[in-house]
């Protein structure tokens, strides 16, 4: 690559923030241009990688990444709405995992999709992708099949279903005509009475260090199909977010999803 | 064996009281006595095995299980105090697996045994029952540890989670010196926050003709120990309840469970 | 359906044989018309569900089968080649389940799809047919992730890996551009060494009266995706091979495959 | 702890050693007294944690342990012989996880016991040792289950099955009166047969970047019961190690386990 990418990180003191940090410190194809924190952040205005390593500085001011081809941002619905209005003026690409969007920013992203490119992503690893994929064609292939979907994660997770395990569940809702807000079954307990057709119902195991695990079973009268993904390494996520934002640069305005980076990277093997 | 037992089942038009009524009619260990219904039942004075083969009627009348030695629950609440009088006034052992039954009938179940030997159990799988003993030891051996229980079951089962999940959990509490009333976690939904230190978790997954699989898992940092069984054919906890019933029947009075028939029989092998 | 399917069953006498003979009766989308036995075998004129109920008798006289629209096979290579010469005289579609096929007969099976409709396949549960096609994509859309196959089966079974395995295992060898042949790992004992980039492995469980099951490993650096699918009741494939037979009468002549059958009822449910 | 234990680390410049000594220098019960090379290491000589934080250097001089409470192994086979020879002239502990052990260094450590105490274990997992003990038991106690074993590593494994494995095995196979010399079955392929009543069996995985999985399985009929530990993090067996020293340090002489450790903690728990 002749020229490196520049990049931006936004919520960069975060855990995702600093693990994107590292790697972009040791990948050639990235020059990054800007460490963005909250205002008031304890971080802000310390240098990133210790004093003599470098030159750039957490930072709130987002006038320091006017030159970015892409933001990535892990930051938290505040930080996204910033990181949004600063990539449509400036005409650069913005890879998001940020959760917990309301009605009105999801709105402000879909409307940026219409000046830059835009990549939003509950979950960045690779394989969590392909199962979403692979999850959607067999809820079509196998539509009588009951469906469930189980996630386990680590003790502090404070919110169920996972936000991953939700976006398989409207995959696959979406892939058999339906929505979770109709279908989806989140509890049972008691006396909750048979299953209801169609129904896809979500179970959650919480504990140790489980870095996040996602399992959808297809069950049907003698047999069952189980797909799952396991990631026993938090670095796939800012591991993917990077390859993400290494594609997503230079691509022309549109809302974009790993499921299409994969499928252009397969694509490209295949010719 | 010289002389057969001679058995009475309750609840014996029933799934479990027809698949043992199979089972005893192929096993020389055994002389079916009486196949209890309750009074009104469609099957109250039909032949069990058709008309030729057999003299034995469904019947509500328990005068005709007066020389049983022992007798065999699957009925309900109601169908069980009705066996457990009979029992204790003929002195039959009682092998039950009867569920829902309120504080008053289990007084009734204690006091019976100091009159005769009383084997109660939710679940006359032996897999499961080794699987108890097992994560018994483990949530003691590993008390840090976090502890789940993952139970699946076909589409039609109507509670949650099953009783064997519950089992199992009670087992663990035990073992470590809690209760499921205190430590106990049934399902978890929207924003429930972080595991709580020493949480028993349990997850339910419901679909297909899933016979009934139980997983306990133990999670640590950076390791995890699981704990499973399966059931893929019915017919094993018939088959359980009348291992137990063979087991029971001329044991002295008191109360009984799966584990120690078990342990008696590992004894013997070992001995 | 107005006029029901005229089917002829090859290898009848075997289990799947018995087991296609029993749905096929409580079936009204058919009609029995031959149940083909090898000449000299014990059941060769014996009536099929017993004296009463039916005219149809085991029979080695494939005259008997002239006007039936489909054969379904599941007898060996020496019966499959006689009822692959009855259908293309009689222009009859063909289900065939039998394995162990040499080059020879494999090269009669091509040749005949010029002049009749033929669906050939190791596996006909549909669980299975979703489960090859699923791990054909995750095979290419993950190209440099390690690919390994586990399959576990009852104690009895006595060829390893099992067809169902090694099926899987040629459709991701071939999704990636290379074959078991090349690449393909059967066992693992000693000192092997270090795992081949681009190997295939394959591990083999043996035990218990399990039915089948079949799981394909995709596993990356720090992440991994799990296909699989569990036979709990062996009445699928029967099942399965009946609804390829259903499907597969009166369709033009060509080589299907149940996948076809999948996508092809997929298109209608979406259509 | 007053005085904290002297430990000396053997085999010190390998993966497990550095693992280790991270963990010693933030650990305040113990106090590092000797960093164990081989004579003729590129690291003998060398500061073990940067110029100027400790003055212990690697070495391949036991002089330098002679003050040492516990040694913890981890080098080889001629590294542990040097090592018990120290350790027993000196009155040392000793916790060795070196594998690949022959009969005659196999006596040495055995005839060690007399005057030292000696840990010497394949995996220093707990959850591992735990897994141990439950599949004795289960083996014991479901006696005409088929046993199979099933290991998962990544794909730089060069040996199959791994030793933890093979232990598992051996457990198993003590607990059933065999051995797996006489029952072991190491690999499935073309045409085995069927199962031999009361064999062990194994099969093996190979891939990514996986820790280390263990599973065993009994398989009945209609039911099973599923065994299994993963590790996610190879932090875990040096922990362990650490663990063990901390506890044999000051036990009297004679050959321990990881599951003693284990019982004895438990005990205190309970107490």
């Amino acid at each position: 690559m002749t020229q490196p990418i520049r990049v931006a990180i936004n919520g960069a003191s975060g855990r995702m923030g600093r693990a994107l940090l590292a790697l972009i410190r040791e990948d050639r194809r990235f020059e990054l241009v800007h460490a963005g924190v909250s205002a008031g952040s304890d971080h802000d205005g310390k240098p990133v990688f210790g004093e003599l390593s470098t030159s750039i500085r957490y930072s709130h001011d987002w006038q320091l990444a006017r030159n970015a081809n892409v933001v990535i941002d892990f930051s938290g619905p505040d930080g996204l709405a910033a990181a949004l209005t600063h990539c449509v003026e400036h005409g650069a690409a913005l890879v998001t995992g940020t959760t917990g969007i309301d009605a009105s920013l999801q709105k402000q992203l879909a409307d940026a999709a219409s000046h830059i490119a835009v990549l939003h992503a509950a979950n960045f690893s690779l394989g969590v992708a392909v199962l979403t994929r692979l999850l959607r064609e067999a809820a079509a292939a196998l539509p009588d099949w009951d469906l469930e979907i189980v996630e386990s994660h680590h003790s502090r997770k404070e919110d169920a279903p996972s936000g991953t395990a939700l976006a398989l569940g409207h995959a696959a809702a979406d892939a058999r005509g339906t929505t979770l807000e109709k279908d989806g079954v989140f509890a049972r307990e008691g006396r909750p009475g048979a299953r209801h057709r169609g129904a896809i119902g979500f179970a959650v195991v919480r504990g140790g260090d489980v870095v996040g695990e996602h399992e959808a079973l297809l069950l049907g009268q003698g047999e069952r199909v189980e797909l799952s993904h396991r990631a026993t390494d938090r670095s796939i996520f800012a591991r993917g977010a990077l390859e993400a934002a290494a594609w997503l640069a230079g691509h022309k305005p549109g809302a974009y999803s790993i499921d299409q980076m994969l499928q252009s990277r397969q694509a490209k093997t295949t010719a």
